[in-house]
Parts: structure tokens; sequence; C-alpha cells
């Protein structure tokens, strides 16, 4: 039987996020993965030697025995996932765009550009139009996949935009370290402690959440931001796998907890209306527990593509407080990246393809 | 020579606060330690063998060898320190007030009781006069100490409600295992993981801290409570010693990150003046790093009797932001009681003394 | 279409090894959950709420609505799990056997008896050969599954023996902490920290491997222990699944890494040969990473039912050392008794079913 | 007052060793801090800028303004401890002693060299005759710090040797993230988790050992080993500080447990009949609860200076089996090398100075 899946690169994959997509692809039914590529030091060498490989289920045969190529074009592929440092990502993205492949990316150089989608296909698929009108960098285009923190938050967010109106938003995160790579966080750092703060993080929370819920202005090829106000506080705590937020959310219309739990768990999007290999049945899951959600017990619900809420309750100050997790590495990166694939693939918008 | 310093009992000595006391008691220059107490099973053994010590220092000489006491009536000592569980310590702690006892308790039960002072020596030295108002339960009293996370937030509260007024705040905890005591959380809940829910955690700092930052009236004999609106967050995270907190304060007047950090440095109160032996030289500690405070660097500080504050800023919402660290088993429990009884002592309310 | 799965109970059912047994017995091919005990405090609450849930994957559906029964006969199915701690396992265990149920049991109360087979299915099928001699209390019998760290040791040390005779065994155990159970170790204990002592744990290690690895005396109606002498230190240490074990063996005849590893790989015995459900296709995984076993890595091997081995070298002292990674509460607790029942029913020992 | 400290000179002061000499030197009472170097990136920065400071208290106040040196020579104080990386230590160390400096190192590059005593001083404060045969590289020399585990496993070894010989040591470490230094060890790789292997480290146990019990040939100016064996497996632990090892000892003469505790409490050496300001009062120190020694709780006996020792015990090989915990880096680092300057200071060692 032939292989009729959609070959795929992968830009930077032997790090930590980039073996993440590898596990990820490694049973996909669409897309196949058929080139790695890494720094020059890595060039050339099988993937089995020159990744440092810490996941918990073993390299993938297929992949193990790639030949890994430099990061630069060309490259065969059509559909090129980017799992790079932004320290490079720029310009090799930008460079394959023009050359007509579809990039999306997990790095944060080209987020905040105007033409370019930052998406989380549940949230904002409508961005996607974005690249219908010319502004997506010839016949080829980059998509971006918001940082992990932001990812997990805006899918609450969004369902309760659309029942209530959002004013204003706080966020207190607790990071995992798997979202600062390998070697990332030392453990001399982390270990019996806290870190209240992570290099842009805050920036990034407060500035993507309002892309990806503004609303896209065809005229201008951008997105008019969304008018919530923002603030986040970000710390990393000793925790593997799994960002945890609290959030307190001030609601322009009258609310209950009661409805702000219907309106989560009946959030449904083009993901799910699609049934897109990666989405998962229901992008929020309200957990019951009084001291849930917690990310060694829940990041891994829906294969770690779903979001956990919790908590849900009204402060003292009025406000709506409930507490989230979502698996930074999963749907905040390789795996949310793998479902902007699915839907650009449904859409028609991977080069060479049609819409399904 | 002949020790002059008082005599103190300490109810409740075996537990994780207990040992905290204990040590912080070891060499005292005012009170010393020649009653402790335990539960029926633990009365008659010395007190080496009655606690399983987890302390990094070891069980103080003179202390090892006291044979525990039941905890009841009658004790030798005026001046006694509760360190009981909130389950036991209400009967027993208001029996030995109306005995003629000072108590100076680490537990919830009385705390929000009108007559009873919920101290933070720094914040509200002049709560303590409720004590002279007759309403103290006869010649004896009890006074409070608050719980370990409100006492690390009132402090830097104090200074910026005095300059700038505080209209909300909003906290989100990153607590301690330390403060659930021993055996306290089990490390399966625990390690590798978040658990966004302390059992009455939040209610205590929503509503302590309004009962600290409110205003005596002698008339009535209670504290009218702040008109502030608090809501917290709180968390468990895998730290041993050390509370964090990432607090949002919505000030009243015009301020600025400089004019705030100007306002933290230069508090001091009572326990300063009297130059009270636990109080640090200033209790709110502003660090520069861009990364501090942290629990493991920063709980020491001063002995851990000082809350140390940084990443001070204004956010996106308008709001003044800050991080905080304080010790939650010294300053936030033992050492937060001693500084109490070092206060009520230069006071002259310890019975059978006079004010120094 | 009928379920023509057999019946089981299981004993301790809400525990931490109970918990581990219901998810590995949710999809199982020939036994299904329709029994769950408890003490008298759950009894008659549904599972779900009789329950604190620590696993990763939530509680299966059909499981979470049966009725907690107590700990106690009259049991519907003739095969029962029993999870029990040790401080009541005994009498019931002994109680159900004598009513005719074959009771495959994770605690340590009848491992040492006579009659009763402490199985390894892998390293001493021969040993159920002693529930046909009739000592196997009447119809019923107990079949009981080593401590978690014996189980680890003595798969790698099975064929090491055949191969090349072993004279002692040194073995240094690093012990994750959810053998414990929950609440089982204090936070306040476990952190930034190693236990170096685990009650009664290096005599089972020491004792359990003799008999584990002795001869059946079918006249004598036992197991004449192993002629090997074996010297454990265990350690606790804060890692949450999996314990890792240093081992030094003395072997008898000539040997070579590369003999030992081959002796290791090639490793298959009688639950290989039936295809049972849960047998790993290699009992033994030789890895070469020059770090690896690592237990966050490796513990789910073969869905935990491997025990994973590396480093294999000649120390300076002569000896064979490795190290080894084992699933403890998989592979060393409910797997592992998953796996002497399913090799129990295939020989027919089950009462009411013959052999497949 | 004039300070008559002798100055002293740190080569790699900003790494996580050099952080803990100039902690520890802070209020020395015979050495004062005057030069601090590093390497080139950091020279002409003030300390407090060119260090990421991770102690838990603060830098010491006359250092923290310190100018950084660059590491070369020439350097002033004739006396200099080098807290250096093996990859840069070798040749710069080797120069200062050639231009008469006395270089005390904790780094590997010269510790196994014929004439450079590898010292423990209360072990073998005798090798330091070496240096007054000449080969002491003119009238400068090297004094080196064995490795952070070798020191915590040959205090206990000496008196044990000396009473009842020693054949054989089977170690097996579990030891701390601090011994890998600043970023060092990546959370990723060690947060629940075991990482059985350390570069290097089982190879300088071994060896280091045998040149530390081994005795002075003043004739070839060198060490003969100690004719015993020994074999170590090394594992890296989610712990901050504090080395823990089970150690096996085969004895050639007859013991008991008794016996060998009374061997270990009663040693003491040179550095203590000398009362040298960081000799431990007694350098073995042996614990009696039944789970100790542990790191957390243990590692600051003495101020981090002394070796705790547990579990002395016989096990079924015939064998002495114990635990022990000593500080890594404060014993097994920057504390062990300052107190061997101290000894050579004491004993007239230090260029410009005379025996005390």
């Amino acid at each position: 039987m032939s292989d009729r899946r959609i070959p795929v690169a992968l830009l930077g994959a032997t790090g930590s996020v980039g073996q993440r997509f590898v596990s990820l692809l490694a049973h996909h039914p669409l897309f196949r993965l058929t080139t790695v590529t890494a720094s020059e030091r890595s060039a050339g060498l099988p993937y089995r030697e020159a990744t440092r490989w810490v996941q918990a289920t073993p390299i993938p045969q297929e992949v193990a025995d790639l030949v890994v190529a430099e990061t630069r074009p060309p490259l065969e592929p059509r559909l090129v996932f980017s799992a790079l440092d932004a320290a490079v990502a720029g310009p090799v993205e930008a460079e394959l765009a023009g050359r007509g492949h579809l990039v999306v990316s997990n790095a944060r150089s080209h987020r905040m550009e105007p033409g370019v989608p930052l998406l989380v296909p549940e949230v904002n698929p409508e961005h996607l139009s974005l690249l219908r009108t010319g502004t997506g960098r010839g016949r080829g285009a980059i998509i971006t996949n918001p940082n992990c923190s932001t990812i997990g938050v805006t899918l609450p967010l969004r369902p309760l935009r659309d029942a209530f109106g959002i004013r204003e938003v706080r966020i207190a995160t607790m990071q995992a370290v798997s979202g600062a790579g390998i070697p990332g966080v030392s453990s001399m750092e982390i270990m019996d402690n806290v870190i209240p703060f992570i290099s842009g993080e805050e920036g990034k929370l407060e500035t993507e959440t309002l892309k990806i819920l503004g609303q896209v202005d065809m005229e201008a090829g951008h997105i008019r931001p969304a008018r919530i106000r923002v603030s986040a506080q970000c710390n990393r705590v000793p925790v593997v796998d799994g960002h945890t937020a609290c959030v307190w959310v001030e609601l322009e219309r009258v609310w209950s907890p009661e409805a702000v739990r219907e309106a989560l768990e009946s959030f449904t999007a083009e993901p799910q209306k699609l049934s897109l290999p990666s989405a998962p049945p229901h992008p929020v899951v309200v957990l019951d527990g009084e001291a849930h959600p917690q990310p060694r017990l829940h990041r891994d619900v829906a294969g770690g593509m779903a979001v956990t809420v919790g908590r849900i309750r009204r402060t003292p100050t009025g406000e709506l407080a409930f507490v989230t997790v979502s698996h930074n590495t999963i749907r905040g990166a390789a795996g949310g990246a793998i479902l902007c694939a699915e839907l650009a693939l449904a859409r028609g918008l991977v080069p060479g393809t049609v819409a399904s």
C-alpha cells in the first residue's frame, strides 16, 4: 500500500519542542515526516545520533534513521513545521515562505506581524482568511502558533467573550520547566524554588491575547486587536510539564458560575466540526474536584490537546475566577502547531493541495 | 548568674510549627521555654522522644530533656505560646486566657473574634489597645497571629495604604508545603505538580487582611474592617519553606513605582523603634534582581523575619503589581508570634510584668 | 455481544495500588472487574466517591459506578486480586482461599509461607506447581506478588544465574514515593532530600529474592531458597514512579559484559511463549545510553511491564555492575499481579476454569 | 585596628563553588579575600555585577565591590584558592605555583600528579610532607582538594582502616545537583528522576580514595596507593545540596557495629588538635535515628564541615554497611579547601609565612 500522506519538514528537530513534534507526528494520518533539520553541527548525522532524546517514548523508527539536514533552503516538502529558536527562526522562515512553502511556526519571530495569523484553531480560525488576501508572502505563507501560556488562556476566553463580553483579565501563571527547553532552566535555580519571572513572557500574554481575540480587517490586511486589558504575572515552578494559570476575568454582562461552566463545556469550533485528527472532542474540559485541575493529573487530558478548567467562582472583587491547566509542549507548542496545519490543509492552504 | 528571662509555655510543641518555636526560642534574650505540651499520647515523654524532629538544626539541649506535659491547665508560665491545631486550640486557649494567662496563638480559632487582636506587630500595633478595654477575657487575654500568607501580604500593604490608599487587592499565592505541617501534604500529591486549592486559605486572606488593616473602635470593643476588596487564589507548590505571592493593588492616589519603592523601604514601626529582639531592621526589603524575590534565596533574609518584595511595576490594567516572599514558618508563624509577645511584653501586657 | 471475560474482585480498591489495578484492568481482554472492596467507611459508596483518584487517566466508566463492598466474604468472583495493606490482608486472604477463591495478592502477609508461590511469572513459573500438591489451601489458593523492588531485581538475575551462576548480590535502591501509597511519604520529609531507610524493605529484598530463585521441593511442599547471599541498602528519593537500583553481582563462571547483555536480551519465558496479554515482548530491555536507564524516561517501557537495564560493566572489585529501572506500581505491583493471574488462568488454576 | 589577616586570591570566583568560597571566607579569622578572578568576559566588572549570585546569604559587602581580575598572573596574594573548571585550571595553577604561589585547588587537573598532595586534612595530613621534598614546584606548590564525594567517604574510612583494616569498598552515591555547578544539571533532566551516571565520577572515587589512603614514599617523592579495591556507582538525584552514599566495607579484622561506632566517634586528627578555624569538633558525627542521615537535615551539621554517618550494621554478605551524608560544596569543595589552607598555614607552607 502506498503512503498517501503529505510529506512534511521539521526545522529544529533536535530540541525539546522538536522532539515533541517528532513524537506527535509518528503515526499521524495526514502528515509524514520526511525531512528533519538542525544546526550545522548536527547536519549529516542520523537523527538518533544528533538528538539527546528526553521523551518517555522511544524515537519513532522511521525518524531515527533520517539524516539531519541543515536548516536552510531548499527543502522538498511544501509544508514545513518550525521548532526553531526565535534567535534563528525569523529569516529562514521568511525565506521559505517566499519560496512557496507554508511554514507553521512555533517561534515568536513573526507572531505580531500584520499579515501573519496567530492561530489557535478553535479560537480564531477566521484569521486564516488573512492568507487569502495576498498578504501571505507570495504563494507561501507563515502561520504562527502563540506562546504556550497564551494558548491555554485564550481557549477558555473565547467562549466567555462570546457569552458575556470581557473587560479585563488578570493572569498569574505557574509554568513548567519544559517550556524553557533543554538545557533550559538550571536545576540549581528551580529546585525547592519559584522563579517569579520569565523573560518576555508577560508581554507575550498581554499582547498575543489581544491579537488572537481580535478582528480581521480584510482591507487593511491585518488584525484589529481586541479592546481588552490583560495583565499577567508569570512564574516558573518545579513542574516538568503543564502550565497552570489562576485567572481573574471582569465580564461585561450578567453571568453566573453555572452559566460560565455551560459556556465552556459547550464550546466547540471548526476543528471539532471538521473532525481534524488532533482536535480534542472538547477543547475546554471543566473539572469538578475542589482542588482540580492539577498539571500532573490533567496535562494529558485528551492527549494533551484539551485545556482543563476548574474552581469556577465569583470573587469578593466581583469577578469571575478560575484555574486552568494546559500541556505546554503539546497543546501549547507542537500539538497546537500540528492542529494549525490540519486546519490549513482542510482549507486548501497547503501549497499543492486543495481544500478537503 | 541567675536567668532573669520570663518563663514561657508552648502548647503543641511537637508539630512542625511547634518545632520552629522551640528553635527560635532556644537562645531568646527575654523568654525561657520551661513548659512544652502535646497530646495525651506524648505526655510524660522527654521532648526528644516525643517529637519527630525535622529541623536542620538539632534540638536545643535545654529543651530536649523537658518532660512533655498534657495540653491543659494548670500551667505555670503566665505567657503561653500556642502552636496547636485549630481543631483543639479553641477551648483550651480560651480557658487559659480565663485563668489569667496571656496566650499568643498561631491557631485560627480566635482570630476573628471581636475583642481579640489579630496582630502583625509592624502593621497594627495599635490593635493591642483592645486588651486594655476589658474585653480581653479577665486579666488574661488572647493575641492571635494571622495566617502565614496574610502576614506576608499585609506587611507591604500597610505602608502602601498610608502613602497611596488602597481600593482593591488581588493575590495569587504559591505556598510552601511546610505550611501544612507534618505529615501535611503527601509527596504523591505535590511532586511534579501544583495544587490550586488550600482549604479555607483564600477566605482567611480575604477577611483577615481587612481586620488587620482595620480601625480600633474602642467603644464597641472591636475592629472596624478596612474598606478594601481583596480576592485571593491560593496554590500549593513543591517548595519546602517560603510563600511567594503575586499581588495586584489598585491604589487610590497618584503613584509611581519609585514612590512605591520608597514607601516600602522606609517603612518601620513600633517593633523597630523599640528594638524588639526579633524585629528585623526593615520589615520590608526591596530587591532589585529582575527575577527576585525567590523563596529558596530570600526566605531567610533577616533571619526569616523580613518580607522581600520585587518586580514593582505598573500593569496594563493600571495597577501596581509586585511579588513578595516571606518565610511561612518563621515570620508567618512561630517568629511572628514571638514578635507579638515581645511587643506585648514591652507594653506591659504580659501578666505579672510591667511595661519596659 | 456477551462479555465472556472472567469476573474478578479487587480488595482494597481505593488505595494507590488499588487505583493502578483499576486502571490496568479497564480494558483487559480476559478479566472483568465486577467487585471492588474497601474499608467499612467506604462501603456502600459508588467507587467514584469512595476514592481519591490520583491517576493521570480518568476512572474507567464501568468502575466509577460500582458500589464499594466491604472487604470480607462472601464475594462472588472466584478470582480475587488483593491490594490490601499487610495490616489487614492476612486473615481475609486466607479465609477467601479457604472458601475456594484464587487470591492473587500484592500484600506481604503470605509471601514467605511454605506452600505459597512468590511469583514473578518469567522468573519462577515452575513454582506454581506448589498449588497442585494440595498445599494450596483446599481448592482455593494464594499466589503472592513479591515486593516492588524485588521484582525489578529478580527479572535480570534469573537469566544471569542460568548463564553464569550467582554467588553474591549487592543492591542499592532509589525508590519512588508511589511505593508508599497515599498519603505515604510526607512532602516535608522527601523534598530536597533522600531518606536512606524504608521499613522492612531491605529484609524483603534479601529474603524474597532467595525464595523466588529457589527450587520447588515437591515432597516437602515448599521452596528451597537459592544459595545466594544478598545485601540491600534501600533509599527513598524524590521520584513519583519508578524504582532505580544499582546492582553488583559476583558471578560464579566466566563472563563478559557482552555475554551478560546477550543473556539479558535473549531472555524470554513462559509468559512470552503463551503470549499472555500483559507480558512484555522482552521482560528485560537493555539500553545503550551512557546515563540510562532513568525512571522518568524508562519506567513506561512496554507499558511499565519491562525492566530496563543499562551501564553493564566490570568493576574494580571484579564484579558485574549494572543499573536497573522498573515501574514499581505497574510491573512491581498491580501489573505484576495481573500477569500472575494470567499465567494461573492459562494453567487452569483459576477455580471454575480449565487450562487454555 | 589593622587587619592582620593574610590576603588571598580566588580564581573562578563567580561560579557555584566560587560563590561558596566567597561566603565562607567572608568573616574568616586568618584569610582576607582581596583578589577575585574570572574569565575575560567578567574582568573589570565589580563582583556584584559579574556574578549571578545564588547563595541564600547576600554577597559579603567587602567582596561585592571588588573589581574582578582576569584569571592569569601576576597576582598579588601568595595564597591562591582555585575554584576553576578543570578545563582551564591545569596550566594557570601550574604557572602560579611556578611563580611561588601556594595554590589550593578544588579542580581535578593536578590531583593525581605524583608530587601533589590530594589532601583531606583529617585523613592524610602527613601527605603535606611531599611539599618539603622539593617536589613542590619551586617555592610555590599545589595542594588539591579531592572530589566532593571522595571527601565524604574517606573521612569515615580512615578511622575504620586504622581500627580494622579495609579490603574492599563498594559505594553507591546519590549526589546533589549543586555539585554540577550553574547551570549544571538541567531541570528537565533531573526533576522526578534519577540520573545513574556522572561523567568521570566513579573513576575519581575509585582512584582518589587509594591515593588519599596511601603512604608517602619520600624517596620517590610520591604516594604509594593503598591496596584496597574500591567500586563506585554514582547517581545524581533531585537534591540541592548534600551527597548521600550507601557504603559497604569488607574489613580485615574482627569488628562489631559498636566498635565501628566507637572508632568513628572518637576520630579526631591534626586539624582538631590545632583548633583550625574551619575544623569541626568531630569530623565524623554518628547519628542514631533509624532513617538518618538525610541530606536536607544533616548537610549543615558543624557548619557543613562534618560528615554524618548512620545505619551502621552487618549485612548478610558479612560486611559493614553504613550511610553517610556530607555537604558537597562546603566540606566537599570550598570549605574543604579552606581547611587545607589553614593546615598549610599552620605548618608554615604558605609562602611568606612561618609555622604557627
